[in-house]
């Protein structure tokens, strides 16, 4: 096998999940609504099926899904986009890995921050590039200009950003934003945005993409995805947006990852970008089930990290009185509390431990109770 | 853009299908039905939407589907197969580039029989890799021992495989199968086997795959799609079969291209493995519909070139009296003659020109037959 995959694990997400899956413990662990997701989207969808095609559709997706994403992204977030910069995909996952195999070549040195998902740094590597990690530190991890300056070389090509970042829920500021566009102008370096968690934020802000500074339209792959907006994680329909050339190139690797993307749900989540009312309904559920885990976490003493986005909510360890690592934390609490729970050490390049785990909170009520209380008796 | 995309055009199936899909034209070309597909799968896809999960499942497929997929093999073509042999993929196309990335590194080289699928050497190359082509030719397509070994060097690592082939229909017999499990043993390759058109056969033989051969167990990724096996070409459900200890690896790579698949069309299609009546019916319309266009083709004067399996009929242009090379002809008939057509050209490395053109069978009889009176009043 490949050195790359030869010893890599499965990763962490699926491994607490697969301990849960006979029903045994509460999965706090990846993220994912434990709900069907709207129905309006599922009818819509199932409708699709044989109404509209079970066929092979175009190859960079539906003319609605992509005019669709256009005009969802003009009214959310005032870029001016048409269809043809919108390339579907199977997933941000298969979008993140058609933007690094289409952008990085042998050598070429990318900037990763840490934490990372865990995709990155493999992937870059499998594309024959370098992953170069500058670190944020917690509890606000912020981009410091210092140290990404430190890390730039001649070779210097690409960074990949994760805004709203997973696992912190963190948000990157306007100051920190321009100050990475400016990087990426001075330094010509490519912007990888993976902006999954854009719509997913409990402060009432819009989302702020690298690709909304000016002379970042022609550098910038912005990737989204219909199962974050929609709480639909298994239907796998995610985006890459980029200037018209670019978008043509990110297509031709998608050609050869999947070709082409399920029409159904591709016509179905145009039909949901449509209706403002489906996501606001969706993001208010999941304002509840967090301000609940919050809640829940702060009575039972659990000191939490704050953060205005995603579906996740940090503790801090060692500030809840814990003296255990992430990972033995983790380990531990799904094997005896049977609560799963991803360490922040899974976000490390080295799996370097911290004090600090993630809890998913887009869950059940009862569930979300249950996982706490349960952690609570453990700790 | 890294090198392998930059140069690379649109594929032939995407071309041709965008300029027929304003309905100017009649779709002879992409390989896809028609229709819907069957309605028992599409029923069971929409069910499973809210009655079983719209969530991330399992990373390497729901244990329906792989158990399924084991079943399905074992009773159709003797394989002794479990659950943890499969890993579920987003279509054969993510299969393909998964075990491409999985297997090949940097400079190993990959034999590649011409005509072959437009990813194969393009992934190769992506992958670090060197394709080697092994020419087939015309009009029995049969693989010569002497033209393998010939190009088999101590850097030749693996072979890609697909039987039946696409673009000819045609099917290698036991005895080449023998000779190319041989090799594969006494030269230590690793056999990529898209086997995509196993169950697309019209002379009611079994599929023999590599991985039934003596010592190619632990060698052979067979690679199956059930867009194939049921018409629903735009489900995207395809998967690796391989050991436990291989298809372990191939999960990994799986686990970054797309990381899931969608369950609900998961366990449709797992639900028509186990039906062997709905997979009959399908293979018997097409039948039906290959007959026509064989019989059509033969009224018209259009030499047509045998071949038992595939969606496909190739005709030769110059034993059909029409002096012009096959992308010329193909790309005047879907100007002039508004019927798209795939030239073999276009499964050639540099697209060198040949007097064959594949039409695409699986569709309507109405449409087979505007499609040649078209093609006859042209030519
Ligand atoms: C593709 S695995 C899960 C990604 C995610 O939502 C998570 O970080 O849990
Ligand atoms: C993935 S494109 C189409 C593949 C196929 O069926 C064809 O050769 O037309």
């Amino acid at each position: 096998a490949h050195p790359v995959y030869a010893g890599m694990g499965l990763t962490i997400f699926e491994y607490m999940s697969g301990l849960c899956r006979d029903g045994s413990r509460v999965n706090l662990g990846q993220g994912f609504p434990d709900d069907f997701g709207p129905a309006e989207l599922r009818d819509a969808a199932a409708r699709a099926l044989s109404e509209r095609s079970s066929q092979y559709p175009p190859m960079a997706g539906v003319p609605e899904l992509r005019e669709g994403v256009a005009a969802f992204y003009g009214r959310t977030q005032g870029l001016p986009l048409a269809a043809e910069n919108v390339i579907v995909t199977s997933g941000a996952t298969e979008a993140l890995t058609a933007a690094i195999l289409a952008l990085v070549s042998a050598g070429d040195e990318v900037l990763l921050f840490a934490p990372s998902y865990d995709l990155y740094a493999p992937m870059v590597r499998r594309a024959g590039g370098v992953p170069v990690f500058v670190p944020l530190r917690p509890p606000h991890w912020r981009y410091l200009r210092e140290e990404i300056e430190a890390r730039i070389t001649p070779r210097t090509r690409a960074l990949i950003l994760n805004d709203p970042l997973n696992p912190t829920g963190s948000v990157a500021s306007e100051a920190e934003l321009a100050m990475l566009a400016e990087i990426c102008l001075s330094r010509d370096l490519v912007a990888i945005c993976d902006e999954v968690w854009e719509a997913v934020r409990f402060d009432g802000k819009v989302h702020r993409s690298l690709l909304a500074f000016p002379g970042m339209e022609s550098r910038t792959v912005k990737i989204g995805s219909a199962g974050k907006l929609f709480g639909l994680t298994g239907w796998k329909i995610g985006w890459m947006v980029a200037a018209p050339a670019l978008a043509a190139v990110l297509g031709r690797a998608h050609q050869f990852l999947t070709f082409t993307t399920m029409p159904a749900t591709q016509y179905a989540v145009a039909e949901g970008l449509a209706v403002a009312d489906l996501m606001a309904a969706r993001l208010a559920g999941w304002a509840a089930t967090r301000d609940h885990l919050n809640g829940l976490l702060a009575e039972a003493g659990f000191a939490a990290l704050p953060g205005p986005a995603t579906w996740f909510t940090c503790i801090d360890l060692a500030a809840s009185g814990i003296a255990l690592d992430d990972a033995t934390f983790s380990e531990r609490a799904v094997r005896e509390a049977l609560v799963a729970t991803i360490p922040i050490s899974a976000f490390l390049e080295q799996g370097e431990r911290t004090a600090i785990v993630r809890l998913c909170h887009c869950k059940d009520m009862v569930t979300l109770s249950e996982g706490v209380s349960r952690l609570e008796e453990f700790r």
